[in-house]
């Protein structure tokens, strides 16, 4: 984790375009550009003109791994995308997908968003009938799962390989003339379906539709299988889960807030959200302000419904960047500072009421009540637009160790205290699903790490083979 | 210009610290990182440990121009850094700053804010009596003239060079004992004193202060040099001007929101200029929206004086960078949504109130108006919070040529026609000053680039000596 | 092909040690530096400590890929190594080696320098099994031949491989306890076994012995397997040959002269071809020159036999490197002298030998006799230490394309006239093996590219899968 | 110094070229190609049409600084151009060549190739009148003594400069209408005229007139001026020196082989000190071999004269760099390995003469000798063409602290028992001098390194100002 941020964070935001006359590969780049949020260390697009595959990718953000030179060498009518942050090992080339490989039936390029949970079963399993690994990539398992199913179609080879693999993804899958997309059967990941003119897109997120001048058609429906061709678009759905268990974070933290998923506007979901902080929490407060960006419109939420104004009393560094000269130890306290300034004049005697989407481990939530006590405030209050996070996630959420977790190791008014804040609210897991209203059930999001109630089965403690390569 | 924005250009931020027993180049790396904003062309810091002085820069961003290691050569007890976006002429290492030389007296380093306006003769009266110039800088010239007055003190040298150099200026000036802050007599770019324990800091703007932990002591007057040394801060004010004419534009766009300029915080004015658009231009529609985040204080303000609900109607992606593939001529409407994306759920049958902080070339205001249509917006109403923009600024702007000034060239009906609005306002100029109060009358400001009426003397076209360093 | 060589390319080096207590990474660094001119698009260490392997490889030059920080996280008692120039496909990190991958057995990393001739056939048969390749290497098709037959020890399973794939091949093979050689049963491409101490090491040509310190023990014999681990160095011999076909070009141009190959001093052996084309073409010339390097040793050997003085006719420029501005249209006679400068005072009026090791397109060598034309030379005859090469080349060198030999299309003489030179005298084959004395027959050598006599199946013509990877 | 080297080093090639209708950046850039051995650090040029002048220089080796496109920014009809290798002080940018200024009169580039001794007298005077300076180049303080001569015409105030300069300098001055090419009036630091059909260029050695296929007119003499303007070629001797004094070492080490400087063809000269070494140093040996590449020429020159075979015992690496990870402290005795490699086939048994050009710090020579017998070499004896090097270099060659200088320190017979040799014979110098034949007398070189007699005054022990730039 950052010195900037205990956020959890996410592992990936995949695209495909079926879009004959198009210039794909330029669209996958704006739609990846619009996804960047969903990952930064690696960037790869692979485009087909029905005759082989190309592929680039590199680590580093989307404009630093393509330049007009490899756009234009990236010619063809389908294309498949891929944005990375890694969680687990070191965050090498040689993880960065799309994965493209050659098998039976020719060529294919997959893009991943989840994680699986039965990864070494499947890996030990295909070894044993001679399968090698070049990674410790879930894609380069589902490849090598595919090509087993090679004699059948690729989209029965798909739903074969859905009945071994177990945990969550979002998957774009394109061979030489099929874009699909696939997402489990419990809709872990978002994914969605979007149409320009006869162009199909498949995108993580709804805001990589708008950039490129899509529109959004829908989502793609838990276990559902999209295949786009020339013959159009054809559903398949023969998965069935028990229940929908959408991860409750991309509404909360991840998504982006121009994001539309499964029906919901992200942002006004989390304004909503902000509402019912101040329906279950009515501090008497002068100001209510936020950790931006954030928290927001959670805060802007909170204030409009509490009446009391919402005031920006930290201020960001709009030029904070991925690599920084750490503060050594004398200046520790600046660290927090560099990204966010607390503005005086706003502050000063003032009772203020600080809102953010999560807490992970505390300190750097420390560090602003802190900073905000010495700029002024009279007393501070915290407001988190989600309940305490117990329990680790298996299923692609970089919040895996359950000692970071500080919720896990202290009551609430432990947190609290630890944190310095005069008072501590975190939204209720009632109130967090109410703000969908009653067009979702409970069972619909995965909530599991509030309530450790996990929806796909978890792996065993693992005797992990040494796997590094530098 | 680039594809993202049509805003004005700042030219630089500065950074002065005295701090026996600090690490002050580290410092200096965090005051910088401030003011990132005011320059992102080329960074540099030189220190001295009073016996000579050591020198770092380079093109590109501060965490891009120091690492560690180079920090941990730059030692010593005074520091000065610079900033710097080029607005004329290409962006050369050769004219990065702080400029250090040395001269009859020992060692200089200087950093400079603002722009010569008698430059050319300036030159040619030096070279006439043997100077050379290896850039185009200003700061080369004001570094010859002090080296010309060195049978002087340092500070009396510096004061016989303000007399000689016309236009804006706020400079650090560092010798081997001495770090000299001087704002020019009309203070058109700030300069701000700050303290921490001993040591003495400058700074372009408050901002910096903070971040460092320091306090704001007070603003450089205009025409005041104060000199810092092991004998404390001495303030020298032998230079009157017949007004402060600082730049207005420091409070509309430039200034970072956290930053106490002359007493006023800027987010503040801000926003008050917003609640004065209100008072002024009371359109009926449903939503108020900004252009992030240079329109959002403004935005809340008329939101607030008005009672019309602020809304997020326009999200920014955060990812925007400085490199980036430039979308080819079918695509050519993405290029705002790269940068902003409406939000449909939010403009659809709406009458939406769009504010931002300035129209420069309007193409890209234009490009916005038609995204919230097209994105369902029923009316857009445009709201600047700043009068039009007519003249060019010779004072260090990058607004310098008047025919790439819509409101030059267009009443403002013609800038709405051309827009697409269904209604404009720009905030008066009266209504600006307004914004003010009593505590500064209105010949405080500079705001020749709304009424042409420049304070300090604007040079003559000039036959310029053709000097090119690519 | 560069603008300043047309000269055949070489594939590979590979290099292994069995060191414990060694530090192995760094040896193997020295040892690839050492074999650089066998590769220089990609360079890669994997090292072992028996609990997994580390890799760390990239495009470049070995000191561009491996820094200290790198070399220190490579800890281990076990080392491969590889430097790689491609000779079809584009360069690419996917297709730098060593090969690392997980298989059933655990770890296993594989370096390659060669070339397989039926690995179409043996790409189909594995994927119709489930197998997935993602590069076009042969190296890939290796491993998975090698995890095919996990069932059995690896010295087994890689036996049973060398009964599936045909071509050339010296391999370096390495899991997790054992370090093991390979050498196809042609003998192909050199390997030898070096010692220093109780390490063992293997290398594409002993000159990386020496660089470390290292003992020559023996050349891998063709068809050998050398198992190296903690029970010292272990032969198996099972694979016969009809008859040793080593790379005759090795000696003509690819080793370095001071590699010792299968008992022969390459240098010696080049001189002797000189010594041999001085008996063959006693032609009567003032001085003999070489075109430096490759031609130095036989220019040499040629003075020695004939008595004519070796002159430095030819002056290279020593700081020639991978890029370089191309000379434009009017300045194209400039191309060879950026490279190579005639020396009038040596030229001047006289009968010139000039003596190369080979004639791939023929135009750089017409560009070197015009050029000591006109530097005053009055005669030019030019002898070449090989005979023409009319084949291409199936086993590793890159002169594969018929048409652009110019011997292939071309009479000697027509060749003499095309590049302009009063005589021209190409090796005689018979000649050539006189060179190696009796202590080799003439079938121990691959001469294919000269008689078209291929000691191993050459592929058909083959509809290749359009796999791109960029 | 390098690991791999202790040779003394040279500070900068300079190239001029006028040339109406010529692609004059194209052709400076293939100049400095032919001078790259002359610096690696750094490279420039500058041009002009007539209207200004542009320059590009950056650090690194001529094809990293450059690019087309580069090149295709520098048009006009003239060119300056210049490598440096950095004897003192750190490399920076700032210090790269040509320097390229402003004065009373319009635009100059420079470029200096020689060491001034009086700069420290010279910066202090100017800058009592004034001058600042922004490095510690001498380049820096030739310019400013041009400037305030600006009254007279360019070459008038040249003319002024040079009577106050002391020290060694060949210059190339290029104004908007002049190129200008001074030699100093010992003329230590070589510098030639070439011709082109109607174009002119200066530069340091014949080579890079042969590159570009110029012609070699004659040298600049010592005190010339030669002035070239649309006038045609104008020579303007006003300085007289007491004696020549050319840097004797240009034709030890520096220049390159192929190399014409005063009549001189380099690597004969060099040829002719190994047949004067013969006679001096007659030793019983089995074989003469050479330091490649520098000691080459001298020891085929003294194989010649004694009739003992020459051999390759000592083979290069061609592919050493700039960058290499250096041998940790077990390893320390593969550093010379890497580079040079004995071959024992060639050692073995034999009595060895190994010729070199230069003993510096002796640290080399001492692993070569040792790593000759450990390759089975029964007696080792070294050869040097040049004297023992006592004196430091006032004059632009990196040997100027006398402690390490190990002729300083040592007789010759304790040299060689601390390089651990069984004989070692220095050139004499009166034989040194016997090589240039009855052409030029004694005082035609300068030999202070050898015998102390400098010819010009040398600089006193200067207390330095501080003055680094990182």
């Amino acid at each position: 984790m950052s010195i900037f941020s205990d956020k959890p964070k996410e592992e990936c935001g995949i695209f495909g375009i079926y879009g004959p006359g198009l210039d794909v590969s330029r669209l996958t780049y704006y739609g990846l550009y619009a996804l960047q949020h969903r990952g930064q260390e690696s960037a790869g697009i692979a485009v087909t003109d029905g005759h082989g595959i190309r592929l680039h990718k590199n680590m580093g953000l989307v404009p630093e791994v393509f330049s007009e030179g490899v756009l234009a060498r990236l010619t063809g009518h389908m294309a498949v995308g891929h944005v990375r942050y890694s969680t687990t090992g070191s965050s090498l080339v040689i993880n960065a997908q799309p994965l493209v490989c050659y098998y039976a039936n020719g060529m294919l390029a997959l893009a991943h968003n989840g994680n699986l949970t039965n990864i070494g079963k499947l890996r030990g399993s295909l070894a044993a009938h001679g399968s090698v690994f070049q990674s410790t990539n879930d894609s380069e398992v589902i490849v090598n799962l595919i090509a087993r199913y090679s004699q059948n179609k690729i989209e029965d080879a798909i739903l074969k390989c859905m009945l071994d693999i177990k945990g969550s993804y979002s998957l774009v899958v394109m061979t030489e003339d099929k874009l699909i997309g696939v997402r489990d059967p419990y809709g872990v990941r978002p994914l969605c379906i979007g149409k320009m003119g006869d162009a199909y897109i498949l995108a993580s997120e709804s805001c990589a539709l708008d950039t490129i001048g899509a529109e959004l058609v829908r989502d793609v429906e838990p276990g559902e299988i999209v295949v786009i061709s020339d013959k159009g678009l054809n559903s398949i759905k023969k998965m069935a889960a028990k229940r929908q268990a959408t991860c409750i974070f991309e509404f909360i933290y991840f998504a982006r807030p121009d994001s539309v998923i499964d029906g919901f506007q992200v942002n006004q979901v989390r304004r909503e959200m902000g509402r019912q902080l101040a329906r279950e929490y009515p501090v008497e407060v002068d100001i209510v302000i936020s950790v931006p960006d954030s928290g927001t419109a959670a805060a802007r939420g909170y204030s409009e419904e509490s009446g009391i104004p919402f005031e920006e009393g930290l201020m960001k560094n709009r030029y904070i960047g991925r690599t920084f000269i750490q503060p050594n130890q004398e200046m520790r306290e600046l660290a927090v500072r560099l990204k966010l300034n607390p503005i005086k004049n706003v502050l000063r005697g003032k009772r203020v009421l600080m809102v953010d989407d999560s807490i992970v481990r505390g300190t750097t939530s420390g560090k602003m009540v802190s900073m905000l006590k010495s700029s002024g405030a009279e007393e501070v209050h915290m407001c988190v637009s989600s309940p305490p996070i117990i329990h680790p996630c298996y299923y692609g959420i970089d919040i895996s160790v359950r000692k970071e977790l500080i919720a896990s190791e202290m009551s609430v008014d432990g947190v609290r205290k630890f944190i310095g804040a005069d008072g501590l609210h975190y939204l209720s897991q009632e109130g967090l699903l109410k703000v969908f209203g009653k067009k979702m059930p409970q069972c619909t999001f995965c909530t599991a790490c509030f309530d450790g109630d996990y929806p796909i089965e978890i792996p065993m403690p693992d005797k992990q083979s040494k796997f590094l390569l530098e």
